[in-house]
């Protein structure tokens, strides 16, 4: 067998169910997405390794779920919550109780392959509307018994881990429709628990479905789209790959509705305010921690996909890509709706694993963009036809003005196929140990270049560790930057505390904790040095009025307790 | 002498110093606008008067101000005020006492002409620098000293009445200078005192001033533009007249640093977080009652006035402009930055005020827009040349296809020239009894002509009194009504109860209580009807939580205490 000829044996069975793997990987059980031969070659290449460490595979998780804990909860209290949403709504079985304790972290998922398992809730709960909530949250807070909420679980900051037991209380089960459409508004009325695929396509069939006169789109679109929550968007503050032009999630919300311990409370729904500081505000981040997002009214936006305007770019440099991007955001001409550039490293591992041709290649080498220095952008412009076209062209100019070359489209839509499946490679590389993990920042434009070289060189320090960055999210003072680390490493706590350092980097070198990905229980340690004590105590202060008892998502949420 | 050549003897001359009269007078004190011989005669029409009852002038407040009280503070703790300002720095005279706490509200200039003087300070302190306000509030919370926050004092909600005495701190005397222009992130790190012009002067020569590439505009231009600063736009949740492209001030704040009684702080300089609840975000709006801001980083924009489009429409209804409007805000090719529609009776009254040529009255008459039907709308387009053109071709088309009549950009000339002087007029009224003034709300579109009808029925229900109304911040999911309403009218006490039902009408027709001018004190008893009970209490535990003492604008700031 020849080293060209041989290939890893990519896992291509759904994992069986109640199995650690049916509760690690990412989306379809019936989906996979494999590194390409040249990518796998790449691996090879950079970490030291040959065939045969390919050979057979290592830790799989496919050993069945096996807790062996007792439910803490007294029979009693189990009978009440019973009583509240129904029997056949409150599960007690071990699969359950891990599977809706865990996110999609890579340590959770290195956890889970060695049959690991932290902290679990005694009961999984799937509410049925928001009454139920209510009653259950008044129950829980009553008993003193901690609930912790789980949407789509592809948190990747252990989010959703009942750090304290109790309840497991999973939003997305039933809460998952689409209530209303407001036309005249272009708002609409949905539960948290919708998923992403679900909530775009009742928009855009919003006439076949609703009877409405026009198509909408939600224009939220994270990378986790098919596996995340309209309710998970909210409370975590997340960004949609559009977000340039349609918002993040916090400027898309309308209003919202909320169960608390100290009581259940809808927002207000004005286009603004300005009736002193806005409640409405102060709730989206909370992460469950202040309470429980029941109903939301969200903005809508115009579907006109035929208007679609789409542009890639190779820049000689990074220099010359954040130039131009930062012109581009600068020059109110418009906005594009998804922008991104790709460091020289993501750029160059990132043509390799799209799979670019040689002929290309060679013609961008002969035009002077060479390897380990080009940097390729990508990206689309959405709205009205007019408008597209004109914000396509000027982008155009800009880009051309800092020495770039056109790649037209193709880029973008090579893009577009695989925006939702990158996490689907995950598996197959820990299968032979190869760690992929990503943490993101945002950052003013004064500050890109020292965090973008401090956070390098901090996972560079750890030889052979790959490291591709990319800014994707982007605003007149700035954007965030997105760190893509790959290793081999078999020992999670070797892992855990590489990673903890890089965060350790990205504050020292002036990034926010967090552009979209949300604090959780990961990055709960960091905020306080973060934010300062001063601001921290205003979120000790909200979580106490709203929690007063420290039932909703305790252990160290925001890092609040 | 015949009615036609009598003319009302308008006031010429600046208000003496010291009197009532220099206090409640708006803006320069050498500046005046007069109500024009149309409008003067549809005065008399509308509220049956005659030239015999403007003869002569009630109450011009010309006397020099006598306040007759004591001081209640300490001779001790004056000292030590004294001590920390320096002793120029801390007022204990009866004028300045009384200016620096009165605002611009009807009610407060009917009280001052009457000689009437609500709550004071003891003493008015002028601090040099954020380091003087942080030893003033660590001082006054250890003695328990109310503090007020006065700026430009334009406030329409007596915003800045000493409502327990102590002490009215004063942001604009000194601390009213641009720092700092980062061109790389478009920010500016400023003063809260600095006032409107100066600032936005700043940024329109910062080549010259300060060595920049490029000219910057603020962005926010309110009515008291000119008597305003930045930090006041940003305490009570301002917007300016080109709000619907630039944002309101809630978004063109970047960072903010806060003294508060327990604690000074600055929030984070990043484009956007996903690390909780926003702090940042959470004082904006605190009307000083958390604490004081003292220094600000605002995003700016850049400078491309000769890319200004100009437009202006005559629709034939009300329903026909509030439709286009929405049509245009909702089509996504981008927003005109001032976008105005008034309804049928302002529109009206207004072209008399302008002074409409009898021609083009004539012929919009002839083409089928009749008066107490027809709406006026104008605005304009800025940022890019390529964009601006593109928008406002746009909004012609859309106007068109609402059946509008294009003015072109004459209507919005003459509205600039007027723009920021109309509350000029309130002085001249005033002195024969009539009085201006204002309320607004904002409001979903599907909420809209509700709203709109509720109040005018309330307003009208009083006979005699104009009511005109516009609508000027638009979004996507709705805009604001601007009421303004003019009686004939002497007793103080009945014109409170008026505008009070006015409030209650707003809120009873759904409208929210404020859409930029805050809350203050005049709205505060409404607050918690219109919040619930529950969202007040989020902002009474932040209340509780910055100022334990009650110290910072103590005594109903937006319904606090």
């Amino acid at each position: 067998m020849s080293s060209k000829k041989f290939r890893p044996d990519w896992t291509e069975k759904a994992p069986p169910d109640g199995t650690y793997r049916s509760i690690f990987k990412y989306g379809d059980p019936n989906s996979f997405k494999h590194p390409s031969d040249a990518w796998y070659e790449m691996i090879k290449h950079d970490f030291n390794l040959s065939d045969k460490d390919f050979m057979s595979k290592n830790k799989e998780g496919l050993e069945p779920v096996s807790l062996k804990r007792s439910v803490a909860l007294k029979a009693q209290q189990i009978e009440s919550i019973q009583n509240i949403v129904g029997k056949e709504n409150a599960a007690l079985d071990d699969y359950s109780r891990v599977k809706y304790a865990s996110g999609k972290t890579a340590e959770e998922m290195m956890d889970l392959r060695h049959g690991i398992i932290r902290e679990v809730a005694d009961v999984v709960v799937h509410p049925r509307d928001k009454n139920d909530v209510r009653d259950l949250v008044a129950y829980c807070n009553r008993e003193k018994i901690p609930v912790t909420v789980f949407s789509a679980g592809s948190s990747v900051n252990l989010g959703c881990r009942p750090a304290r037991g109790g309840v497991s209380l999973v939003i997305s089960t039933h809460m998952n429709k689409l209530l209303e459409i407001n036309e005249l508004n272009q708002t609409v009325r949905v539960q948290p628990g919708m998923f992403g695929p679900a909530y775009e396509e009742a928009l855009n069939k919003a006439p076949e479905l609703f009877g409405c006169k026009k198509r909408y789109t939600c224009g939220h679109f994270p990378q986790s789209f098919e596996y995340s929550t309209v309710g998970g968007w909210i409370v975590t503050l997340g960004s949609g790959q559009a977000s340039t032009y349609y918002g993040d999630a916090y400027d898309i919300v309308f209003s919202q509705e909320y169960v608390t311990p100290v009581g259940t409370f809808k927002t207000l729904d004005y286009p603004a305010t300005a009736t002193g500081p806005k409640v409405n505000d102060i709730m989206k981040g909370s992460e469950g921690a202040f309470g429980i997002l029941v109903e939301v009214t969200m903005k809508i936006f115009l579907y006109m996909p035929q208007n679609r305007q789409r542009f890639s770019f190779m820049y000689p440099t990074w220099d010359a890509a954040v130039n131009a991007s930062r012109e581009i955001m600068q020059s109110e001409f418009g906005k594009p709706a998804i922008y991104r550039i790709s460091d020289p490293e993501e750029t160059d591992r990132g043509l390799k694993l799209y799979g670019m041709p040689d002929i290309v290649d060679k013609f961008l080498n002969l035009r002077g963009f060479k390897p380990m220095r080009r940097c390729l952008s990508l990206g689309n412009v959405e709205g009205d036809r007019d408008y597209t076209r004109l914000v396509a062209r000027k982008i155009k100019a800009i880009a051309r003005k800092h020495k770039a070359i056109s790649l037209t489209g193709y880029a973008t839509k090579k893009w577009e196929h695989t925006r939702y499946t990158e996490p689907y490679m995950r598996e197959d590389l820990g299968d032979y140990d190869i760690v992929i993990d990503t943490l993101e920042a945002s950052v003013t434009w004064d500050n890109l270049h020292r965090l973008h070289q401090g956070v390098r060189a901090y996972v560079k320090s750890r030889p052979g560790t790959m490291c591709m960055t990319h800014a994707s999210h982007f605003y007149p003072q700035g954007t965030n930057l997105y760190f893509v680390f790959i290793a081999h490493m078999k020992d999670p706590e070797e892992f855990r505390k590489f990673q903890r350092g890089i965060i350790d980097s990205i504050q020292q070198c002036g990034g926010s904790l967090s552009h979209h990905h949300g604090v959780g229980r990961m990055i709960g340690p960091w905020m306080k040095t973060h934010l300062g004590k001063e601001q921290m105590d205003v979120l000790r202060t909200l979580k106490k009025h709203f929690d007063p008892n420290g039932i909703m998502n305790p252990g160290g949420q925001l890092g609040l307790d």
